[in-house]
């Protein structure tokens, strides 16, 4: 795990139950930036002040940031991790999950729609996506009650799972490019309850199976700290449409690590999802819709040919258990998620606790 | 129209490019309330802080306002209509739509799937809903540019059309029954492009065919002002389970009018509608998410079996066009819908007129 000069995520914290304000991370400490930088600004509760200030404050900042940390001139304003309280680093505007990855919509596919072909024909044509609800967004860290709901009867979900997913913060609004808008990457995990989303899904989406939480990491890694990650994105086949067309690299080698209460579940790599983020932002603006300061939208679940990123696809719906003899998650499971780059640059991590349902 | 004492609807204006600020509407013209009460809730540019204070002091204010301008002592804080603009009235939190009209579900069942039965086997078991894009709500008399998409050809949609709803204003968080928390009542057009929609909705549900727009009345009619219009819900079979079970009258008989360019297009009444909203805010929260203030859900298109809420459902997908000869929205096109109880109650206008595309 590497939070050295080169990353420099930011986040929200608190001491002692004080006020949240901004810190960004270095190694195992957390640089309280509002004294620092003499600027109200990061004493908000959230990112998005900083962040509406657009990308060319979000360079200057993390330059001066580098220097001063470089110049051994932060001391005073390094706090240990372990005395802070993390929060949710953004207030959502609106939250859209993807569903990018080609192995995991084919998967999904096979599973609930076992008598078709597993995608669908628009599929390869435009990065299909829908709005999940902002307001249950939750920091990693947070505990996550499993839903109750129609699976069709009624009860706590007995399919409760993950997925493993990349989510891009927007830090200005309107509608322009890529590199102009994404302020910075979180690692996400959208809790899916698959026998509600089974049953409830059609014709109008997913809804109640995935609305009860989604966490994301305490971290927002600044776009500029992945640079050195950036690859092609995957081969897609047709060429697509001219709005959706790549101007440049935006694929990331970033290896996920999936674990269940400790044990390794998967590895996928981001670097082999077909939709890259450039194009996702390109489609959800190509109607008009402007983009809004702390909207989220994530990837949909990695997952690679061998590496899965949630369990439905690890246990085929259950038809091939864990060795531990479970399929989804259990009432006090813990998941983490972590991801690094070649160079060991990591982002945060983002983890949760199963709590039983409350019956209503 | 009446906006009457009985009414008194809420919204948020500006006189001369000042501030917005919240008054109530009384026939055509708006009492400033900011003034009246002396209570700087009322400076606020929208109606989340003074909904956030919970239906004890919605009731308290109401009465006052009766109160107050029964006896004739708000003439100095009475402003014509004419003199204001209006804005949007709510920050929007989360955006929901529901799908609650069996008439119009079934008709696009029909049209979309013409192959298999038009009502999805979930569809009698819960109020079908999805997230739509809360940063794209818009106020009424907003112009609406036609919105551009796959089709799957790219180009502007020629197939743009609306949908007549009611929509429900959350006015505190959590969650527990209907009258605690819904402040009031809108009406809404959710714009629809539906080739875009046609290609794009499978499986993950409507996005962009949607996510241009969304016009809202501006003004918010309070629950208690429609209790004179409280029928009960239309007959459901089979019989929902214990969460969704009603346990008030929750239908309104209140008639929608909506217009093209002055020319009635249909007169559906809402009383026809399969899900009430009770029901459809008990399904929200079964899984645990809590309701923000500010966050709206509306009824999905309002159709009874001679009044469809949409022009799809009128023409028949363009089968069979309209006397004028067209069947989807033109460019320069004014839609406009309003509403009335039996008594004469007016719900706010929703209107707006479509804008030519932008070639991106």
């Amino acid at each position: 795990m590497s939070f050295g000069l080169d990353n420099l995520p930011y986040g929200v914290f608190s001491v002692d139950g004080g006020n949240p304000r901004i810190g960004v991370r270095l190694e195992d400490q957390v640089l309280d930036l509002a004294p620092l930088l003499h600027d109200d600004v990061f004493l908000e509760p959230t990112l998005n002040p900083f962040m509406a200030r657009g990308r060319a404050v979000w360079r200057a900042t993390r330059a001066r940031v580098q220097d001063l940390l470089a110049d051994d001139r932060c001391a005073e304003h390094l706090i240990p991790l372990d005395r802070v309280r993390l929060h949710l680093p953004i207030d959502v505007a609106d939250y859209v999950d993807f569903y990018a990855s080609l192995e995991h919509a084919s998967n999904l596919g096979r599973m609930f729609r076992p008598d078709e072909e597993p995608l669908k024909p628009n599929w390869r044509h435009l990065p299909v996506g829908y709005h999940g609800r902002a307001g249950t967004v939750v920091v990693s860290g947070t505990q996550v009650r499993r839903p109750c709901g129609q699976r069709p009867s009624f009860g706590p979900s007995l399919k409760l799972d993950i997925e493993a997913e990349v989510g891009y913060v927007v830090g200005t609004g309107g509608t322009g490019s890529f590199e102009e808008h994404v302020f910075g990457v979180v690692l996400v995990n959208d809790w899916s309850a698959r026998d509600i989303q089974a049953w409830e899904y059609v014709p109008l989406g997913p809804f109640l199976g995935k609305s009860f939480a989604t966490s994301i990491s305490a971290w927002v890694t600044p776009l500029d700290a992945l640079d050195h990650a950036r690859v092609p994105g995957r081969a897609q086949d047709p060429e697509p449409l001219d709005y959706l067309r790549r101007k440049a690299e935006w694929g990331l080698d970033l290896r996920l690590h999936v674990s269940l209460n400790g044990e390794t579940l998967s590895n996928p790599n981001y670097r082999d999802m077909y939709w890259t983020p450039d194009q996702m932002l390109a489609h959800i603006t190509v109607n008009g819709a402007p983009l809004r300061t702390g909207d989220l939208y994530a990837s949909g679940t990695v997952s690679g040919v061998d590496d899965p990123g949630s369990l439905i696809e690890l246990t085929w719906n259950g038809a091939q258990p864990l060795k531990s003899g479970q399929s989804f998650l259990e009432d006090g499971d813990t998941v983490t998620i972590t991801a690094t780059t070649p160079s060991g640059l990591s982002l945060g991590e983002v983890t949760g606790r199963i709590l039983p349902a409350t019956l209503r």
